[in-house]
């Protein structure tokens, strides 16, 4: 179990690990483990010179006013593309070095790594205020894996004390776009002085795709684009990224869907007894004193949820997709035939 | 002219930046200003799950363990897959800092320019045993534009010595596919201690996916590789690269077709008046003294040939491919019937 969750721990999506760790699930698996929409955006006809020509300037510009358009940033802001906000979350403490940073805890792990790796010492804190004492500071919002929320207000506020020092704020919007514009920081921009990552995949169920942006005041964002260098996204994914961001209805359905689905997850996780902590429309995190159980027990029957070493009582789940992973969902959580007593997990509802 | 070639000098593919130069040249453009295969690897069927998933370590693991296969890399090497040779480009400065770097000359400028930014002392040099002399030394072998070669030989003697005080070697081997094994210095690592850049997009056909290799000892690789990050390679990059890495017998097809087609352009060029400076399967280098006449003649007949700023005189070509672009390609070369004087091209067979 030690081993399981160290292989499992830090970020979803590892079915090849799920599969050696429970080798006698069914298949197919279901991979509840990350937080992307599980209905892709249709990859619709990508013309052959995507694939074979190196990128020109001119389809990444193209992309950049779609994400600009999409996220509601004035002309005036800077846009660059990378393939995948995790690139951006590499580079970052390279192309913005700073002596102490700080962190909005408790969130999604790997990025404290990434500072360190450069030389920063990082702290992690619990209140947003407490983010205007370092050089850079981070906020996940909505933060991952509990969905709270921080208002742009607040947020431009913190942006604008870190700036009077030659400080920056990082804000990772990575699950954004199902609370729109009026909860993002990107519209104040480039005024509010932050930095602020946008994750393209997530939204629109193509992860593999690899796609993000940074969207930042222009000398912020210039730093960043001449470290990520020339051709940096693929062909590929400028095309059908370009598509996907100027296609506002099926964002709109997407997010009515997805809303719906989570709400329908929440109602199945407390009646199996979890308790809601929170989340956002492309996940929800779950408590509940048997959680580990839980999550061995849904692995045994091919679903991989995503536990937190540091919160052994949280799991968090994606939204399941089409009939049969619910089923397969609802009869994974139902002990009440108590056949699972092994588990443990009846013991918990008493 | 200065604009013109501002916009198209360091490397080619910009054919937005042609049309903008040419607007009546006749479409469609044939873009020679890149060393591509003309011919791609046949996408075949990519899974959704690549397109939707975040990539998995198992698939990560199986593409770089093709790539060993193909580059004959020892299991002692380590690996290291990237979305494309340019953004290891863009990495290796920032994990391998140093006070002075030297390139070997005349070569792709874009490379300097990222060890400037990271704040290195860059000095180009002519001769391969100058490059001893600094922290980090780059060659590019073959050599671009001018296909010069090196022996594996004296390069694992000037990585052993650069090891000696600290120092590394980086051999770009972009080009190096047609030549084979024993023109690389991939199978003398680990022990040679040089890092190697292999390119996948190029002779595959693919640069639109965004796919290369850095090949190195385990302590170099390592570096980079939580250097880049998880997820740096996309899912259809994975899959197709898998594929394409495994397909010895195509590559050798390739290699012969490129070889003949290279002949057959170096005979059209010197049938213009153009002597061949050099180049591989997948470029060629030509000169002449009305050069310069010749790529404004060949934009105005809608082809991309690729100038250089410091060598007026020379024109890089790509590999055509079908009838058509041979023929396009000849009748633009050929200037025999004096129509266009205005080139100045025919006084120069004088």
């Amino acid at each position: 179990m030690p081993e399981r969750l160290d292989e499992l721990r830090y970020h979803g999506g590892n079915l090849s690990a799920a599969r050696r760790s429970f080798p006698n699930a069914p298949e197919p698996w279901i991979d509840l483990s990350t937080g992307i929409n599980p209905v892709p955006y249709p990859l619709g006809i990508i013309a052959p010179s995507a694939w074979t020509k190196l990128p020109e300037p001119r389809g990444l510009a193209e992309l950049e006013a779609a994400a600009r358009a999409a996220h509601s940033a004035k002309p005036s802001t800077e846009i660059v593309a990378a393939p995948g906000t995790q690139a951006l979350i590499q580079w970052l403490p390279r192309v913005f070095p700073a002596r102490r940073a700080g962190i909005l805890g408790f969130t999604y792990g790997e990025r404290e790594e990434c500072w360190r790796a450069a030389g920063t010492k990082v702290s992690t804190v619990e209140a947003l205020t407490d983010l205007v004492a370092f050089d850079v500071s981070v906020v996940v919002n909505p933060n991952n894996p509990d969905g709270r929320t921080f208002p742009p207000d607040d947020l431009a506020e913190i942006a604008k004390t870190l700036a009077q020092h030659g400080g920056l704020l990082i804000v990772d919007e990575a699950f954004m776009d199902p609370l729109g514009r009026r909860s993002s920081l990107v519209p104040r921009l480039p005024e509010a002085g932050a930095l602020v990552l946008r994750s393209f995949g997530k939204i629109h169920g193509l992860s593999g795709l690899r796609l993000g942006f940074a969207i930042a005041p222009p000398e912020v964002g210039e730093v960043l684009r001449r470290a990520i260098g020339r051709w940096a996204v693929s062909g590929p994914a400028i095309e059908i990224g370009r598509r996907a961001l100027a296609d506002a209805s099926r964002l709109k359905e997407t997010v009515a869907r997805l809303s719906d689905e989570a709400a329908r997850l929440d109602r199945l996780l407390q009646s199996a007894g979890f308790e809601i902590v929170g989340g956002t429309p492309l996940f929800r995190l779950a408590q509940h004193k048997r959680a580990r159980a839980f999550f061995e027990r849904l692995g045994r029957a091919g679903i991989l949820s995503r536990p937190f070493q540091a919160k052994p009582d949280w799991l968090r789940f994606g939204i399941p997709h089409a009939r049969a992973e619910w089923e397969r969902l609802e009869a994974a959580l139902d002990t009440s035939e108590g056949t699972f007593a092994e588990d443990g997990i009846r013991d918990a509802h008493c």
